[in-house]
């Protein structure tokens, strides 16, 4: 079924995530751990404020500590994006210069189509409190701005890497936008629906249910819709089979008891 | 221009955001933050582990902290969705029921639909550790998954309520796929661009630069080829005739210079 026939294995690659002068190791960690959800294994780190290796990066990765172990420190951003053919910079400031701005979607969409083609990319972040500077910014091909509350567009360091490694996987995903999970027997057919839905009528009529017959039918068709909407499986179809089952011994319980008064 | 026109007003609204039995503070804060970059207001908190308020969350929520301050806290999950009319459950597990799972994407815009329509939509986040409990997948109408590395879907909690609260705002914006930024001042015309290929090309006939006469046609379309793909402004083009002028001058003055040896 669709969505449910996935591997559990591991799909890694991606664009280069480059932290430019990132203060607080645990949005390191939270980095990794968002880079392994969608897919990126090269983690870049130009001058990290406290260090390296640190010990909060490691705790934070939660599962993604591969991600880090790999992670290479650079001096510069310069030297962090060297060998790459083409960057991508993420910021939630427009700057004043003349450069294509991309959403995160049309971002990823792209870097699908440049990894495809073999071309080396990544994406710049910047420090926790200022973001980057606009030399870094200067330094990349493109602006990545997601589309946020005007007022408050300015994302956790963590948040924002998730939304770019989210975007990456969605890229590259064709989970239909909507279906039935797992552990359906199977949709009921239209002929079992129909004979749970005259005997329910049958049992209605003997218990008076009906009882103003112009009325009949329009609420058989309201009810019909009731379980049309829901779906059902032909297991569910037999579960409401026993339901009207059990009601009718529990009314015939009540009436022999009743006849016992 | 597109995506620049925005105003600063803040947009608020949206689903509820329902947190429940979460761990950390930090997680609290980080889902303000992210829901405030969505835009959506209602925080609504199940039974947090350390009590409220949390002066950790209100630390970590970094500029919403109206977001933590009108925080609602309830004993149940059950108490915490009562007055909503339909509930999504994000997980990241797949859970043995049967139940419509749909992709953040797919889910932002039915709630768009939804709240569009008038009702009263909530999304459930499970504790860091080990996510929803089944009964309250159960009580939600639809399950929310986000496609993501098979091997490591799990996202941290702020990370999973980023997720939704980005594609909530994207399923409301209009912004397009790319655009170029601001402080541009208007792109170059045909003739301006005509202007400036002729003129360097004559420099470059003068330097001696197209010696092979023959060659002359494919290396005058590849060198335009450059500078039309550069999409260059007016002010850059004026920026271009200052560069040919200066290494003419620049060659002029070597010329003066080598004849003095």
């Amino acid at each position: 079924m669709a969505g449910t026939d996935k591997t559990q294995e591991s799909v890694m690659g991606g664009p280069s995530v480059i932290l430019v002068e990132p203060q607080l190791g645990e949005n390191i960690g939270f980095t990794a751990r968002a880079m392994m959800n969608g897919g990126l294994s090269d983690l870049r780190i130009v001058k990290p404020r406290d260090g390296w290796p640190n010990p909060r990066a490691e705790a934070a990765a939660s599962g993604a500590g591969s991600v880090i172990e790999a992670a290479r420190i650079f001096e510069t951003t310069q030297d962090a994006i060297a060998d790459l053919q083409r960057v991508f910079a993420m910021t939630a400031r427009p700057r004043e210069m003349i450069k294509p701005v991309a959403t995160p979607r049309d971002a990823a969409t792209e870097m699908r189509a440049l990894i495809g083609d073999e071309r080396k990319v990544g994406i710049l972040f910047g420090p926790e409190r200022k973001g980057l500077d606009n030399d870094d910014v200067a330094a990349a091909d493109t602006v990545i701005q997601a589309p946020l509350n005007p007022a408050h567009s300015s994302m956790n360091l963590g948040h924002a890497v998730m939304v770019m490694s989210y975007e990456w996987f969605q890229a590259g995903d064709d989970t239909p936008g909507r279906y039935l999970s797992e552990g359906r027997t199977g949709a009921a057919t239209k002929e079992e629906l129909l004979i749970f839905f005259e005997r329910l009528e049958a049992e209605l009529d003997d218990c008076g249910f009906f009882h103003v017959a112009e009325k009949r039918p329009i609420m058989v068709r309201n009810i019909r819709n009731i379980f049309q909407r829901a779906d059902l499986t032909e297991q569910e179809v037999r579960t409401l089979h026993g339901i009207v089952s059990g009601l009718i011994r529990r009314h015939e319980g009540k009436s022999i008891g009743e006849s016992n008064d």
